[in-house]
């Protein structure tokens, strides 16, 4: 029971925040998320001038969540020392609050010992998360020297696929018959120290199946009269996930239908787990980070990460990146000797290049992030594709007139490369608007995510589409 | 009452999807969010048919949750024509399940009467939600007709800023006074018909001051012995939210602290509303496509709107994009001469200011969303600026290889121009990771949105600045 009290009080400090006391206290979290700039610099002094007792002495006072939220803000360097310092001594329930870049830092920092001890120590769902990220032999290791409970519910979790609803399922929850009264209810909450550190929803099954058979709210037990039947108050039109829907699915879910509490079944429909909103909140958080950063070809705790870790994961975006831009290269190569009799032709092609790329980034986020919602889905898709057509169009229209207009003000003695560039601009938008959504539609239809791959291929069609429209046209028309 | 009671109703369906039942329904669910295709079709003939009567008929069938999602899968034409038959008929729990932009569409088809009637059904924080998309004028005039308790609360909400604590806080929620016993709790909760349709945590105040004092969950309440006073078992630590908090920050509290619900409270420090968990969820998603959409000038909501608003919302940021595309062809036209002698410079100057422009959207995605999850702060800011430099470095002397070695194996009797591109990509690639963290810092510094404005600045900083150090290095060195 210790643990459970232990992660009782905990959250309850995370809930309320904890070390300041009211007004000082707010400010000062909102602006320094719980420490205070004083606070730090203290620590770093101390670390800097290896002074472990002060650095022991202050941090002993920090609850899990300040102690997390200390780690993640100083830099690499001072977060592998404080980590040495505090060792064993290192509260477990820190290690879950951590971002899941500091959290590999400073599990790296640890020893095995050091890491079992510490995933003994937490519910099945943080052990899980902290797993699943390792290399399957230092994962082995681990697993076989945890508790023998413990052991049993993360590997029946890994056993699921990767962001599936039974890896960040939790299967600490309250069920019971729903033949039980009311009364009984209550009495079995008010005497049950087994009980989990929070919950808001009962979940009702049927005591032989041990299949979902509805759900009772606590406001709603709490309003309902003691000789009542749990099965007459219970909500009954229960739509329980299966343990292998995907996390965006789950949070989809979650998100429609309003819900605070879900429970996960497995293939015979026997309630196995529940999914708290808490979880779901930093799923969507992460979900749509992953979308952003796949779109830009980067990744989302940079802030956390080394130099060369960075330097790392964006050189293999930007090496793509150079292909698509070599290609366009070599289509303006094609090109070589008309731009040597004409140089302004080399001073007007990024234009109609550039206008490409933007329209069809334009359109990509838009498909990108509409399809991670299901806004755009099988059925609306068709209508989609005719209405960016559409927008490439007008747009195409619209700028091809300015840009028209303007190459003419500046050199109006050529006026048919005014007309080039306006048609070339008109062709290139209304390309870009159609690549911006068929590329990431076609790689969602081919179980490619969307997010990440389309950008090259993107860029790959506005650039060598915007140079070889607009030069083959003056070589078309000019020469 | 009556108004309580359906919207209680109306929750427990939405909580668990309806029509269906268990097995089929899932699957159906899931693919379609909750509207078999064979459905959506009928009544797409019927609307194509005017057949007024076979619609109605279809549509009251539904619960408002699915109506919502029926009115959002269908095109504008059909939106428009089924909400014409509707007319007064429609369920006025509909609205707020509307995406932002199809219920705007959907208000523009009712008139005043029909509004003031579907607001005055609604609860205020969802009546507010509909009322502030709205003219001042139309919005004046609806207010001044709604019943009078709705009207003050209502009016009061609106008082706040846009997007703060004020306009998105419940003022329906359960307090006591924190020197009730649990036993007393419990029985106001059991007798109590003005209760909230859904609560998670009762808070407790001081008797005098209204200010809060601390809460209890449903669990703890149900898990305490009747005889023992509330302010003994609650949580006295509170975090209250001062109600002109942005709810950019009431996400980023909710989402670091782990909160069902939270507390508003006034400039006295008085209890006046809460804010529950699946309002923050919508709040965190909206927040996050904003980011997106913002970085590549496009709008969420896109795929319910008609051609022309994609067209005048998208075209507004393309003429900014084709102002900086212009200052970097002016940088290519100042350097027409060399052009001119040396075509192959038109054909590699687009490589040097893409992969630039590709490194900026990198570093300036991951700003972006770092400083709107406050990953990024005063205190890191000076440190990653400094990690990006050394990243742009990186990347620079690595893509300077290679792309150096590509040309000089294209062009070897040219060997000057490797170096020259070369150098170029190493200073282009180093500017744009450093303008893509301060360019979006200085934004945000001068309290301008950064996700909206950074592109731009960006492009014309990569582009421009690629074809000058490119073509200038060029000028310098071989002419």
């Amino acid at each position: 029971m210790a643990k459970k009290n232990k992660k009782h009080t905990s959250m309850a400090r995370r809930k309320f925040g904890s070390r300041f006391s009211t007004k000082q206290k707010r400010k000062e979290m909102q602006t320094y998320l719980g420490l205070g700039p004083k606070f730090v610099n203290s620590i770093i002094i101390g670390l800097n001038e290896d002074d472990d007792i002060h650095v022991k002495k202050i941090v002993a006072g920090l609850d899990e969540y300040d102690l997390a939220k200390l780690i993640e803000v100083l830099d690499i360097a001072h977060r592998r020392k404080l980590i040495g310092i505090l060792g064993d001594k290192i509260d477990p329930a820190v290690i879950p609050e951590l971002n899941e870049v500091v959290q590999e830092q400073v599990l790296e920092s640890l020893d095995e010992q050091q890491i079992v001890n510490i995933v003994n120590e937490l519910d099945s769902d943080d052990a899980v998360e902290i797993l699943e990220n390792m290399d399957d032999e230092e994962q082995e290791q681990i697993i076989q020297r945890l508790n023998p409970e413990l052991q049993y519910q993360v590997q029946s979790s890994l056993n699921y696929p990767e962001d599936s609803a039974g890896r960040i399922m939790s299967r600490d929850f309250v069920s019971m018959p729903d033949s039980w009264s009311v009364k009984q209810a209550k009495r079995y909450l008010l005497n049950n120290d087994e009980l989990p550190d929070e919950f808001y929803t009962i979940f009702l099954v049927d005591e032989k199946t041990l299949r979902p058979t509805g759900e009772i709210s606590l406001d709603k037990l709490l309003r309902s009269k003691g000789d009542v039947s749990l099965n007459a108050v219970m909500n009954g039109e229960v739509v329980p996930i299966d343990v292998h829907t995907d996390q965006e699915e789950v949070a989809h879910m979650f998100r429609e239908y309003g819900w605070m509490s879900a429970m996960v079944v497995d293939a015979k429909g026997r309630l196995i787990g529940v999914i708290n909103v808490d979880d779901v909140i930093e799923i969507i958080h992460e979900e749509a980070n992953e979308d952003i950063m796949g779109i830009a070809g980067a990744e989302s705790g940079d802030v956390y990460r080394s130099v060369f870790d960075i330097f790392k994961s964006r050189s293999i975006w930007l090496v793509t990146n150079l292909f698509a831009t070599i290609i366009a290269a070599s289509v303006v190569g094609g090109f070589q000797d008309i731009i040597a009799q004409l140089s302004i032709l080399a001073v007007l092609m990024p234009i109609v290049a550039s206008m490409g790329g933007t329209t069809g980034q334009q359109t990509l986020a838009v498909v990108v992030r509409s399809l991670a919602t299901k806004e755009l889905n099988s059925r609306n898709a068709l209508r989609m594709v005719g209405k960016e057509f559409m927008v490439g169009l007008y747009n195409g229209m619209l700028f091809a007139l300015m840009i028209g207009v303007a190459v003419y003000l500046w050199v109006p003695e050529q006026i048919t490369i005014s007309y080039i560039i306006a048609l070339a601009m008109l062709c290139n938008l209304t390309v870009a608007s159609l690549a911006g959504i068929l590329i990431p539609l076609t790689l969602n239809k081919l179980k490619i995510d969307p997010a990440i791959s389309s950008g090259v291929f993107l860029i790959a069609c506005t650039d060598s589409g915007g140079y070889f429209i607009f030069l083959g046209l003056a070589k078309l028309l000019l020469f």
